[in-house]
């Protein structure tokens, strides 16, 4: 049962979790028994897809060079074996042969059952709403910085919660950048690589003004808003200004339960998000709520400061409004809220697609205040988190 | 007639196409009579959340301060009227005074004719065949760095055909940046800032080999696609490598066409792509063809190197392979294809999403080949273009 590296197709390593005990033949396919009594079906198109050699795929790049289209539809197997190794031998009609790792065949069988138990492991996802002020997850950062068994803890805690603080940062500007690069490159936006969150007289954004900010994501005047957000604290001398989260899918999930009449408007009625200035002018049409294909809650899109005018059809802008202000009257809640004041050489970092977040307004007369910020896509997250845990 | 300029909500300006005649009151909303004799319904919440003086919009950033949730759900007028100057003005209950200018509301209208009239306007996009290789748009370097008309042309053609040329490049390593940084900022991946088309020895994707690059996207391996692919051709002396490309968007409408069915498929049934080295380990699981919200194809996703196994119910793998090699064929048919060799001081300029790539087999021993290739997103190319039409 020992693991097995597959050498040419993937990173990964593929434990032999079942062995092959024995195959039908099928006109189109081949039907795996396993040790376990699992019974995968594995059509020869996808078998020949699949052929790991290194005539098939590149073993420098690990990319497949067939392409499955050149190869007749109707190919089958003139000779199946189960070899002494447990490995499937297959020698294809016109020549060509293929060996098959049954870890790996196994990790990709798509039967009913596997599918399953793939899509199960894949749910690690953990709502959160008020309980949060006590179970906030912080790290400490000269750790992260040279522990990858630490960062791997927090990147996890970023995937499945989306909310994380950090402590014992350096509070010298642009300090934010080193711990960022931790994980990947930053995204750019048209703030910058870094951005300043400082009350500013020509400010273009509210974002940096002394206001009250509502609950919101950053970005949802784009396609893609940013996945991670990161906010350093390098001064906090004034009055107010606290920061208050909350988990925007726990939100949604209660919006569901509520009013379910409500969830599906927000998810059905797109909404218009404008961050105009002089120099850029960025619109974005979504809904509120994403779904996935499974109908779960993928993504919250909410910035009241930087929302168009509503455009649905009249007959429904009744029904928009009325969902509008019930997702907004949930996320000021207390019961959802997570609410604290970040000090110098703390920083957040969160889930900006799930996590809505707050700063009360501030005396910008009592004291500097001063924030730097960065984002990090999702894809970095994940691919990262996949590389560490090779 | 004169376009007015709203000082408060937006940096576009609105014409008067039509005047305010009369309204009437209903209990939710005014319905508003234009000279053109339209009716447009104006809920009365939507009224008051769309109120653009300076207690509800903060001037500097023109970025909502009111939240509508703040204000009665059942909200109405005390008194309203047509101005001398044709400006709607409205004495909510409460005490607050909102003046709308005509053009501004026109532009915004929901009834359905204004929102079908909205709809037209967007539609923009033309689909392209084999013809492109007599009408393809060639742009010139020098007029598009310091010629903004040029530069909005070239734009256009981005958007609309997603596809183009640029010649009298200067051949210099990195020039590529000074043209992109004229639409934003460029977008960074796994392989920097720029990227250097080579064949490598230690290549970490089958694009820097000297093999034959079937027609693809870059970076399906990600959520969001990158939006505009540049390729910069510093030189050309290698045997082989011509430029293959194709509208993803007419193949998959001929698709439609032809077999419903097979569209379909490659519609619901996402592929997972994979993108993994030592160092990352990218994977997206998306639908090859996406549609918009109202069934217009949005987006294409392929890359046969980068493609995982599928993973689809069993009972629907033999239709996903149908649909999967019926997209490839059509993609191989020359009546679709513009094949165009790039010499030293020419550049590829084209939409990523929708625009398929190939490369053709080189000879590396016979010559030295080096392109540089960057990305902005779609996000940046509509936000430049929006500016420039102001």
């Amino acid at each position: 049962m020992s693991a097995v590296h597959n050498p040419i197709a993937d990173y990964r390593s593929y434990p032999r979790v079942a062995d092959l005990l024995e195959f039908a033949r099928h006109p189109d396919l081949l039907e795996l028994r396993w040790s376990d009594d699992r019974l995968s079906p594995f059509h020869h198109q996808w078998l020949r897809d699949n052929c790991p050699c290194a005539e098939c795929v590149y073993s420098v790049t690990r990319e497949q060079l067939l392409e499955i289209v050149d190869v007749a539809a109707d190919i089958a197997p003139l000779a199946v074996a189960i070899a002494a190794d447990g490995y499937l031998d297959i020698d294809w009609q016109g020549g060509h042969r293929s060996r098959y790792h049954p870890g790996w065949l196994r990790a990709h069988a798509y039967d009913d059952d596997s599918r399953a138990e793939r899509l199960a492991q894949q749910r690690s996802r953990r709502l959160w709403q008020a309980e949060m002020n006590q179970q906030l997850p912080v790290f400490d950062y000269p750790t992260l910085m040279h522990d990858d068994q630490a960062l791997l803890q927090w990147l996890l805690a970023l995937r499945d919660l989306g909310i994380s603080q950090v402590t014992g940062m350096p509070t010298a500007v642009n300090s934010l950048q080193g711990i960022a690069r931790r994980i990947a490159f930053i995204r750019e936006s048209n703030f910058g690589v870094l951005f300043n969150v400082q009350s500013k007289a020509d400010a273009d954004s509210n974002a940096y003004t002394a206001f009250n900010l509502p609950l919101h994501t950053d970005l949802p005047t784009r396609e893609l808003q940013p996945g991670l957000q990161f906010l350093h604290c390098l001064v906090n001398d004034a009055r107010g200004g606290a920061s208050v989260f909350v988990d925007g899918f726990a939100v949604a999930e209660a919006l569901r339960r509520e009013a379910p009449e409500d969830f599906r408007s927000l998810c059905e009625l797109p909404i218009e998000f404008r961050n105009k200035d002089r120099r850029s002018d960025y619109r974005c049409l979504a809904p509120l709520i994403a779904l996935d294909a499974l109908g779960n809650v993928s993504e919250i899109r909410i910035a009241n400061f930087l929302r168009g005018p509503f455009d649905a059809p009249a007959q429904r802008m009744s029904e928009l409004y009325r969902a509008y202000r019930h997702f907004i009257g949930l996320t000021r809640q207390p019961r959802f809220q997570l609410v604290r004041r970040l000090e110098a050489g703390q920083m957040w970092c969160f889930d900006n697609r799930r996590t809505l977040h707050a700063r009360r307004e501030f005396d910008p007369a009592s004291g500097a205040r001063h924030f730097q910020g960065c984002y990090i896509d999702r894809d970095e997250l994940l691919s990262r988190i996949r590389v560490l845990q090779r």
